[in-house]
């Protein structure tokens, strides 16, 4: 006997979304929620990713998504016109001409418990994983210990084993060979947060996308010392989150959410292509 | 017959620089010129660095030098102590402590011709360079052609042999087969110039400091084609610029300079100690 | 024997709007030019309206049309999602399911000459019509004189009979048995403009959506003569630019235009429905 | 017996209006309280009015006045001179020549209770009336229930017998015959509280000054639904107010009051004189 | 024969005024020009004052003034009130009840030439007086050079015997004994200008309402020598411009002055009433 | 048997004086704290003054201090160079040359107790002192009573036999011979607290580095009336407090502070080195 279920809504989705990444703990200036779709229309196909851009929504599509979930809002900065003049345009006019819903959930992910920031806690295998900064009642980034102190090199290797692969590699900061125990890590962009990883007592501090001086600033400050810094890749760290979110999001949705499938992005949206000239790990060792 | 040559004072060498580098080319949130130091004390060893970090400082003062010449300025952000307790504070005791001279030619050196972004538009093999937009009568950034067309790839490993070594090596966005031929250059951080690079025509441009956002923002514009994004670091960009710096320097002095002992800073102020995990050349072409 | 003529892409339709209305010409708060569509699509069906609402794209895509022209911009604030939760989203969405391009040509229109001024200065029968204000090289409004003196009740109702009909008419403070010659015009919302209106001599100002406080001191400032002042209705007084926009269009357009249809549309968009208790002639008299 | 009662002192009287509408509870950039007078002065004659107009200020004189009460305040931006030049100037010198003290209570008076609000609910013949908005502990608009639903036509020609009648009508948004049961009121400009609005449940928003933008807008994201909309006119909506503000003010003085004499505005300051093609009801039947 | 001259009406006195004193050269914070009056009305009687105190005005009334003429705006800062409650209130009630129209010319007044600082270039007995700065083709300030060069005691002994006398007498901030010959001036608060004076040569600095910490900064950055910094009053040296204004005035009236009366304050608007403690001359020697 | 006490270091003295002066009291704009120095440097000699001056450096240095304690803070605005161009850069240079640490307590020395307004309270004998206003649980300015009522120039005059003079004196607002009793006190520049003074009922208020304009008003608005204002003098004011600070300090670091030799500043940091023509007791008596 056969017992045909009727299909998720929009709207369904987006209610258990928001129940596990809550719109108000995002950031005042993030811009997350539902960006492209009809509450109404009908979701049977989910597809996650880090990135909305315009070959992931060509994936989504070919993959007869009518959902496509992503970490990065697509419209952080508002905008005044679709045309496909514009990237941004041109990804919102192919959402839209092919049925597909865009959701957001970004600072809100990153901070929810399991979400970005617990994800990258994991890779690195912490334990006694706690806040790395509370404000207003929301607990920003993860602090926490190794089993066993490893060198800074061996703790890197071992984290580039479960990160996924961008080209740029891993950057360190700081002794190959230190030991170090105590973890702070923040997936993304992570430069507003040292002066709480000088807080929290890190001897490393996990995160991405940082610059020179930065950097420079914060190896003066520690005059060589800790917190070492290590720079896994925008796209790397948040992406660890993608399969997290389904599970949660299928166990969120309960017996409803069995008629879904549901697919991770394939495609590496860090925008690197390739690179020269980067040490390997033999002439690394004579230059640290 | 001896001759006695009377030593140079500060004052002197810091108008040579000023004619180098007028002070008013700077940019407005910038804060070039004389940060340390008498202009009656009397120079006579000159040291050059691309960031006046504690052990730039005490390179510095190992080799005897009264003035030290930087790219970055140390007070970029105004200081209200110069207690040991910053780092910030540390330098400019250090500084004074051991009677050594800085001076910081920053942006203003940047616009400057010869300067930092006629350095690698040099390091490129550039000709028929040009500035990349003209603001107010000063040029910034450069933009050139290659003698003849190569593959990005092929552009990139050319660049890489110019390039002071820094242990991330280059980041490359963009088809490795690609011929390019046009070429837009910007050293250190130059994500400001994204749109006068799209208005040069340029093919490839190199500059340093970029991040996931920007940088996939630009890709996804350019919809995979032109201009690539090539990130060849900050303090390697910058740093090509130290030895013609002394040369204009000195030339600059005339006779006045032959007093002068110079040196060219030898330790690496690029942040990063080592990499792991990033791809070789070999296998980079299998994922781009 | 036929002619066969290549239907008008849409960037052939854009730059000719972009020459009759240039964006630059636009107030810096504005958001003109091209809100949704592909350069590259074909335009055959262009519909013109006032606003573009739910209602009003409706009918053009009942008519067939692939461009729609108007004077307000739809997304005059950015958007951060096109979702259909919200009206704006909703547009959008119905604009690209039904491949309808979006054009808003506003304050640069207001400006044109002709424009939406000079259409109301047109309404109004003024002769030796000049710009109101001239700012950075652009006019602003206009003004200009009457064929011969009217009571202002006389010049009210002659501009009734041309403008296109809204429930809450036109309202008119100053004495209806004055006489008036000079008028000057600003389509749409104008309080910005009463010292320039002052400082031009005119007698009556013809423009719209005028609010309590602005109204009642102006008044006050006049002690009861003159500027008298006319709130004829936003979209009324804008509405009578459609036509001249149509011809203005097909006139540049040349022979490429032949294969187009045009529309105006034919939905009052002026948001009241009814009226009640407003003075009717008659009673007028008796309270003025 | 002659019983002699010593007059009031402004001084008392403004005593009794800051209980009545204490000024901490206007809004941050209104000013509120008495803007001429002495607080020593006898007052014995009270001229109540909803703007201080020029030809008001003359009423009152002609009266006897020796304190003119009115809502909206004369100096609201403040002024640097009050030469006859400006009207602003005309009328503080009026005041003070003719020695009558002039006090505003305006947002004070809008959120009082009784105040604005409660008399614009009152005409609407609201039952269980609560505030729109409670913001710091103030309430703001009023909000309530119509005894039994009546049609959208019906409720504002009922709320037309009991305004003052102004040339322009009340001018109404949304479909005639529309039952509506729940009114949302603000007396004077209201376009800030359509959020509250639409959070209230209201079927109707009776407030005034509305302009074309954001009633289009509001429409649209009701989507032709509900709230309707009602603009009552800016004069009309606070006049209400002016009797129950006599009747309060003579009970807060109690024995003290009974050497008033006071009297109420009998001038329309709403600035328009006249109307010119405003729909008649039945016309408007056949328009929306 | 008699010969009956018609009196001068207010307009007349503020056009001449107005010529002497352009509006658009004052500073873009000032407030100059009408403060209170009608500019139909008769002038015969004028005085001249530094500020607008209530004991001026007193005495203007007394005199029979219908114009008071000052230096000092009475709102240079905004006013929603003129209740008597406060003192500005009270000053405006007093103007308008007597009838006295006031006007101020200030920042206008001390560009003007003559005007305030050429009136005190003349107390300090300059010679080859030019701008101390030109901006936006107006000359703020005044430096010129003595006929023969002074000590700072004895040229501050000269200006003490020109300047009406206030409590505090002069500051002075230098040896002396100094000899001085180049000297920059600015009536009134005049510690915006140090650059200028710094950048004039001169050798010491004649203004008012000097504070601790400007001074002192100052006078670090002098290193006890040139410009040295003379603190003379600001009632002082503001109030040795009003003859020279009476008699400008005059002029520019030509005939139709002859009909005015003039007086000059004769009040010391300086705030302070006694000084204790103060160095005489001889305990000045020994403290200097 | 020798005891031998292992000298203090700097971050001893630091801590105590961060009891004493908790940074976080002092106002958002001030920058409190340690200037410069090591906190692992010895302290064996202190020197306490009102100003940084270079000539208070020089004293602090021929007496052998190797901490420098002042109450105004060298870098208040922050600095982009030290260079001996500045006076500020030559003041840091020669802190750090003569490894002087240079420590302020400013406007957390103001709101403590005992503090600076308490030292001033002090020296005007009142009794029954408690702060003038409490703004976030931090008491600004005393306000207290004098034993009993004295004339007002009674008041100044015993003042001014406490006070260290000063050339300019103390300046008096107010009659001379007007009984005060209740008196308000803020050290320093105290134009701010004009309104707390109000509300206190005080019937003088001293503080310093008043101005014409604020003065000037302050007296309008009192009507020649209470408060009566004296300007004491800010250098003067303030170093009252300089003796009770040393004595704070010992007492804190109790048995560790005996080997401390302490200094306090013998020079005179008001910059003004004499006055002209300021009156005398007798003379002012004949103008006030």
């Amino acid at each position: 006997m056969e017992v045909t279920v009727s299909p998720l809504s929009l709207s369904e989705v987006v209610a258990a979304l928001e129940r596990l990444y809550p719109p108000h703990t995002a950031s005042s200036w993030d811009r997350v929620g539902l960006v492209s779709g009809d509450l109404d229309q009908p979701v049977s196909i989910v597809h996650f990713a880090v990135d909305p851009t315009l070959a992931v929504i060509e994936e989504a599509r070919a993959a007869g998504a009518d959902l496509l979930i992503t970490h990065h809002p697509l419209l952080l900065r508002g905008v005044h016109s679709v045309a496909t003049t514009s990237a941004k345009g041109a990804s919102v006019t192919a959402l839209i001409q092919n049925g597909i819903a865009l959701y957001a959930a970004h600072t809100n992910a990153d901070v929810a418990s399991p979400g970005v920031c617990d994800a990258l806690a994991g890779a690195c295998a912490l334990v006694d994983v706690e806040p790395l900064e509370v404000v207003d009642g929301v607990g920003h980034g993860r602090v926490g210990t190794l089993a066993s102190p490893l060198t800074l090199r061996a703790f890197v290797l071992q984290l580039s084993t479960v990160l996924p692969q961008a080209v740029a590699g891993i950057r360190v900061a700081g002794p190959a060979d230190a030991l170090v125990s105590r973890v702070a890590v923040v997936g993304g962009a992570g430069d507003d947060f040292f002066d709480a990883v000088r807080a929290s007592g890190a001897d490393v501090y996990v995160t991405a996308d940082l610059r020179h001086h930065p950097v420079l600033e914060a190896r003066e400050e520690a005059r060589g010392g800790t917190p070492y810094l290590v720079d896994a890749g925008h796209w790397a760290t948040e992406s660890l989150w993608l399969k997290g979110a389904r599970s949660e999001l299928l166990r969120e949705l309960g017996g409803r959410g069995t008629s879904l499938n549901t697919h991770i992005c394939t495609l590496r949206t860090d925008p690197w292509d390739f690179v020269i000239g980067a040490a390997t790990s033999d002439n690394t060792g004579g230059m640290s």
